[in-house]
């Protein structure tokens, strides 16, 4: 078959344009004889690689001089620890526990300090996003920690929370790049690259400067201290040289097709003929209150396991992937990142309303 | 160009049989309609890429069922703390500083106990491996660790230390798959792929079971344990999974060539044809004692810096690529890892014996 529409989670449909690019220097970059796989991190070619990388997502997110980006491995999951290993000063965050990943991130902090749940969705399955305009902020806290985009829930801050003065911390692994952004709001934000951005393997951080410190918690691994990776423009040791050539080629493509307000306008109408066709149909349903819906991720039930069962592998075999939801919600879910195009979202609805129209 | 011979430390050359497939399944995987970077981790198709690269590695290694096979991030510098903050149960352990990588996991193993340094080559600049025949090795360590191939100084331990019963762990980065192993020798043996097995942001770790256990460093990260990722068949989270998916292939090829026995004697031959040139050209030599050449890593100096530039420069434009020496070491050094064809051994010998005659 050709290239399917892919509705993954994560890792997730990556931009055909960049793939076909990628497939093209695998054997030879650009006339230098090698594969990027192949070349020294400390060449002058791979050194213009991820300066590049690093000016284009500065220039899309409008990223303030006084913030550092970081290329770093271990994903989220490792990020829930150096967060707190680097950030928790006085020992001390807050935390909005808006599903899973929030969870465990909250989870490992309080290994290296007090980490206090301050508002919580847990109570509707995290269907909706908890009211934070006038949270129980810790007078004392290093941070206020959010996940923004909820991926197994299909939730989204559309407003982030009052801080009351405190530093606030985003995981953004599964909304990064699909909206425009200010940074000014965050000190520090960071996401896994599989979901937006390129492949498994990259995690990204924006994070200001005056958080950069050697007041680590005692015995905080030297790779897991932000100074280590700021001190050595992300290149300490041999980085994830690859993938970060890929989210390089990525952060092109965005530019090229007019950034983050364009690719925003863009999610935010492939996102609405999802949303319409599932208020409107009589069968399909979205779980998520209105307000708090992911532009990124799109869980929906029919409500009958078995009607369920049929149609994902009735749209699995017409060329719809990884329509199943999470085992711990079950149901489907659409996750339809930047690079997921119209065509497909439009072909989705089409097939989902000749499924109703077929089975009802 | 077409493709240059390679001759980087790492990230280095990989097999050019490898890299088309790569190319080739870019943009559809086996008919699947997507690149294995746009696949979920939790897909069949995934699971049977890491399944298979697993076994294939067991294979070739002959590892014993009571080992773990680990895929991981962070590179060797984040065992450097792993390796104790899991392994220092009596937090005493003896190192083997042969170069700057095991000072540095030395170095990093003092902060989660005492790290002792029972040998070291430090005295003429790491260019020879010490007697390891009968070491002080401390009564209560828990393990004695070395570097067994050391990348910038080219040296290789040819005999393992005698531990005196207790368990050896090696990190074996720029030696992995380049010879037929004992892995009843070792508890525990790990190496970055970007050397001999992949691209750089996998690291692969094999270690006997019993020493997988939640008795660690206090305040260990969850992604730092490797119970987490031994629970979890190395995918607690989302793995470097494009990276693995490589470095299965590596396996394939190497598996197709018959295995680590032939790869063993074409490294011997390969290396042995440098080695001879060097020690009986007028112009070059090499910088190791005899006795503890690597095969991989082949450091030599002609000894006026103005001739050396020179050297670098030509055989570089001929397309022998990444010839200098480390900066802490100078003069040139050639890489020849598992991918490195004979072809481009004897062709850089012409190189140099041509180099020679003109120069002198």
């Amino acid at each position: 078959m050709g290239r399917v529409y892919n509705f993954s989670a994560g890792p997730a449909v990556l931009p055909e344009a960049v793939l076909q690019e990628a497939a093209n220097e695998m054997l030879d970059y650009r006339g230098l004889g090698m594969s990027v796989m192949e070349m020294s991190h400390r060449s002058d070619a791979y050194q213009k690689i991820i300066d590049t990388a690093e000016a284009d997502l500065r220039d899309l997110m409008g990223v303030p001089d006084n913030y550092k980006v970081l290329f770093m491995q271990g994903g989220a999951s490792q990020q829930f620890a150096m967060v707190p290993m680097n950030l928790m000063k006085n020992k001390v965050a807050d935390y909005i526990v808006t599903g899973v990943w929030a969870k465990k991130a909250c989870q490992e902090a309080a290994m290296y300090g007090q980490a206090n749940v301050v508002a919580s969705s847990a109570d509707k399955t995290f269907s909706y996003i908890p009211d934070c305009s006038d949270l129980p902020i810790s007078p004392n806290a290093d941070y206020v920690y959010i996940c923004e985009n909820n991926t197994i829930y299909g939730t989204k801050f559309k407003t982030l929370p009052n801080t009351k003065g405190k530093d606030l911390v985003a995981d953004v692994s599964s909304c990064f790049l699909s909206e425009p952004v200010d940074m000014s709001k965050y000190a520090m934000l960071y996401g896994g690259a599989q979901k937006n951005v390129g492949p498994a393997g990259v995690v990204i951080a924006v994070i200001r400067e005056d958080l950069i410190t050697d007041d680590v918690f005692p015995g905080t691994p030297t790779m897991l201290r932000y100074k280590t990776h700021a001190d050595n423009g992300s290149m300490y040791n041999t980085p994830p040289a690859y993938g970060i050539y890929i989210c390089g080629k990525v952060f092109k493509w965005l530019k090229d097709m007019g950034g983050l307000q364009v690719i925003g306008e863009r999610n935010e109408e492939k996102a609405a003929i999802l949303y319409q066709f599932l208020d409107n149909n009589p069968m399909f349903r979205g779980t998520v209150e209105a307000k708090d819906r992911s532009l990124m991720n799109v869980p929906f039930v029919i409500g009958d396991e078995a009607m369920e069962k049929k149609f994902i592998a009735e749209a699995t075999k017409a060329g719809f992937l990884n329509l199943k939801g999470h085992r711990s919600v079950g149901g489907m879910r659409a996750s339809i990142y930047n690079a997921m195009p119209m065509e497909g979202v439009k072909a989705l609805v089409e097939f989902m309303d000749r499924f109703c129209k077929d089975n009802r």
